[in-house]
């Protein structure tokens, strides 16, 4: 176990933040709530924005950029949209700073120099797309519009977390628009299961997919689709949402398209995001007592080798070897690093890539190579094996796609194993406080979340949309319920 | 030549303007000098990104992300920075909205939410840099740190142009720490070239290397070294710049190191920054009076196909020799575009490919198909040419490379065209106002500089590196001069 390391039993909360640090991963900056993250934790950001990115392409999006200030007045014109993003917001009032006015060294906002409306910087872009896209817009030949953006935006949170909740974050959002209702609901729920595919296959993260209960959904949304990750003290994470917007942007800002039948109809929206916050859902989901553990297909380093020698003559013998396997992982695409630094020694590397969640360690030892043999060791499960080095690649690049299958059913185990029925609602106050996601009949009705929100600090995660119907008595109110509905607290 | 268009000779200044617009690279934002890049001039600036990204990577750095608001106070610590950056800036000065006191509709900063000190937008990151980087450095173990970071900046310019000069612009921006003088002055000198090699490799774009004067050097810096380019209008573009910040900034946030001989020393700064700028150079550099020209190497598009066929027999053959021909262009990492859209005529796809500077246009007809023939047009000559259809694809990727080296040469014949020595006052003022650099004497006083600016309007370019010693006198003071600088109008 990592030297003063706290375990996730003793303080998961604690646990966490320490990781992210002595990870390299990221820390808190002079400014409240705003993060820095260092080149360790943003090579992981940058695979998960490229596999992103790829996919997006791939299903005919186009990448483009768009203000990072928006007129107050913008966020006045959606009702819901206003109520849910422009309180806690960073607002820009003046462009100019002069010598203090008292004479005292410094500098303050000139006084002339104040803006006629003030500027909210992004906390998301609906408002100032749709304003763009009414001049995109014409006729159903205009249609679909399917832009995305890679950018940062701030939202005023009062408690932060790294990653999890800051006050600036990256992300991207997906702004598309539609001739029909029909259309923007099936993009809605393409970009769903995009969301869904990446978290399962390159997090190695399973997620549940469904809907958000009107109480939990996005301001200005007719519908808000989500994918929910289950951490390893039980609570939930949304890892991503995908919102039907239905025309409300576009009668917000006057969009409207002739249609093929030549008649002028409001276009249909939608939009979709995710976010650094994912990097928090990543460390969480896999990590443990002795660090970070990263799947495979997100790791800047996959494999890590180090060195093990006394002499010059074993040396010469150990680098040898490792050039032969360095160019054979390289040409398998496999990201490796060889650590033959002389100045730290074998055991403070194999703590250090410990923590830092490499994959696959291989440890080439002089005398070890003499009977023909190098030390492989898995991160995840810490098993360390003596193999051939012959053809020793072939069972590493194996041994790299199992690591991320083990990552996938071990996390999938521990969410089945923390998801279960609940019936009555004493039922439900004991099973609440032990963690993960418990399946309730619900009545349907927002004051009913809200009140179990109030009893519980439990919510609606999602309605799921693989579930069956199924007649039922809400746990609270013992009203009728046709199909049961996941609770969980939540990050 | 494209309807309506203005030509360069009209209105070099309108041209642009409506270019930019015309060929759907950006356009003004609602926000006061923020632009929106679109689809099109955003895949461009990716395919700028990943090719820089690529290099910057194989010369050791990692990408990096960090806050996007700074502490005014940070601006107060190293004086020529402030005097350069905190003036013209965004400053935010409240984080909540609240509905009007008065009880009119809308919204307004909540008094009760004003920042105990107010937040800068960064227009540049030295400073929350160099605060970070305190807590990074202990020893000379810990150094070289070779960071880079891509990001929205904001300076509140007064006189705004699309991609030249916009308040919010995207960049990337290098910061690096280094135990010697001589290592952060070897690091700055390598970005230089970095950046000149990208611009004349992938840009098609010749640039001078020099050094700035005193007067041209960023805020804080002790030497700033620059690439400047030639536009089509003989005014000079400042293309990307690269500082030696001497121990200036580890100096204002006390950031020292022990090194190797156990002594405590300051460290050596750089940064470095190439910006969406390099978009208006670009577009300025190689387009013509028929839209934009694009170089192979950053088109988004390299070769457009577009069939003409009457009948269905017809369009079947042609589909078929475009398919072919897609297949083998794409084997060869070509990008390509086959628009067979029926609602537009041949003659509007052909206009709308080289309004885009698509670099190489496919027409596939029917009846020249019968006689194996195609048509192949390049952009940035206009020519046409029919050749066989068979190893069509290898001509293509000839004739590529072939425009990617005529834009380069076509635009140093430019440059060299317009660029001539002067050696008295007179001549300087008569030869200013055709454009172009000229190389002239100057006694290396910022008093002179300043004066031939207001006089002139024209600016040092830089001293350039690759230059002969030759003594001469200051075309205004008469003075010594032991080697010529470039003047020049300047973007």
């Amino acid at each position: 176990m990592a030297k003063n390391f706290v375990t996730r039993q003793e303080n998961y909360s604690e646990w966490y933040n320490e990781l992210v640090v002595r990870a390299d991963l990221a820390e808190n900056s002079a400014v409240r709530g705003c993060m820095v993250i260092k080149p360790y934790g943003y090579a992981i950001w940058e695979k998960m924005q490229a596999a992103l990115d790829k996919m997006f392409k791939e299903t005919g999006h186009q990448n483009a950029y768009f203000p990072l200030f928006i007129p107050k007045s913008y966020f006045e014109k959606e009702a819901e949209h206003v109520e849910g993003f422009a309180k806690e917001c960073a607002i820009v009032t003046h462009h100019r700073l002069k010598p203090k006015s008292d004479g005292s060294p410094g500098l303050e906002p000139d006084p002339s120099a104040k803006l006629e409306e003030e500027l909210i910087v992004r906390p998301t872009s609906e408002t100032i797309i749709w304003d763009t896209y009414r001049g995109w817009i014409q006729s159903y030949r205009d249609l679909p519009i399917l832009c995305n953006q890679w950018a940062n935006v701030v939202r005023w949170e009062m408690r932060t977390r790294m990653f999890l909740r800051t006050a600036e974050f990256l992300w991207q959002e997906g702004h598309t628009a539609h001739a029909t209702k029909e259309e923007a609901i099936e993009e809605t729920e393409k970009m769903l299961n995009v969301y869904a595919y990446f978290a399962e296959k390159h997090m190695a993260m399973p997620v549940l997919k469904g809907t958000k209960s009107p109480n939990e959904r996005f301001a200005g949304a007719l519908d808000t689709y989500c994918i929910e990750a289950m951490m390893q003290d039980g609570k939930a994470l949304q890892a991503g949402t995908s919102h039907f917007l239905g025309q409300n942007f576009a009668k917000a800002f006057d969009v409207k398209f002739l249609s093929k039948e030549n008649k002028l109809e409001y276009v249909w929206a939608t939009s979709w995001g995710v976010s650094t916050r994912l990097m928090g859902a990543l460390i969480m989901c896999h990590s443990d007592d002795h660090g970070l553990v990263l799947p495979p297909m997100l790791a800047p380093i996959q494999v890590v080798i180090i060195p093990i020698y006394k002499t010059p003559e074993q040396k010469e013998k150990v680098n040898q070897e490792a050039q032969n396997i360095i160019k054979e992982l390289k040409e398998m695409n496999i990201s490796v690093k060889y650590d033959d630094r002389e100045e730290y020694k074998p055991g403070w590397k194999f703590n250090e890539y410990e923590f830092k969640g490499v994959p696959v360690r291989i440890t080439i030892g002089a005398r070890d190579l003499e009977q023909g043999l190098i030390e492989i060791a898995r991160r995840d499960t810490l098993e360390k094996e003596s193999i051939s080095n012959v053809g020793a690649s072939q069972k590493i690049k194996t041994l790299l796609d199992d690591v991320q299958e083990n990552l996938y059913n071990k996390a999938l185990s521990y969410r089945e194993d923390n998801t279960r029925k609940v019936d009555s609602w004493e039922e439900f106050m004991v099973e609440i406080e032990k963690g993960g996601f418990l399946l309730c009949h619900w009545d349907g009705t927002p004051e009913t979340e809200e009140k179990i929100k109030e009893l519980s600090k439990a919510t609606i995660r999602c309605i799921p949309l693989e579930t069956e119907k199924e007649e039922g008595k809400c746990i609270l109110t013992g009203k009728p319920s046709s199909r049961r509905v996941v609770f969980a607290r939540a990050y």
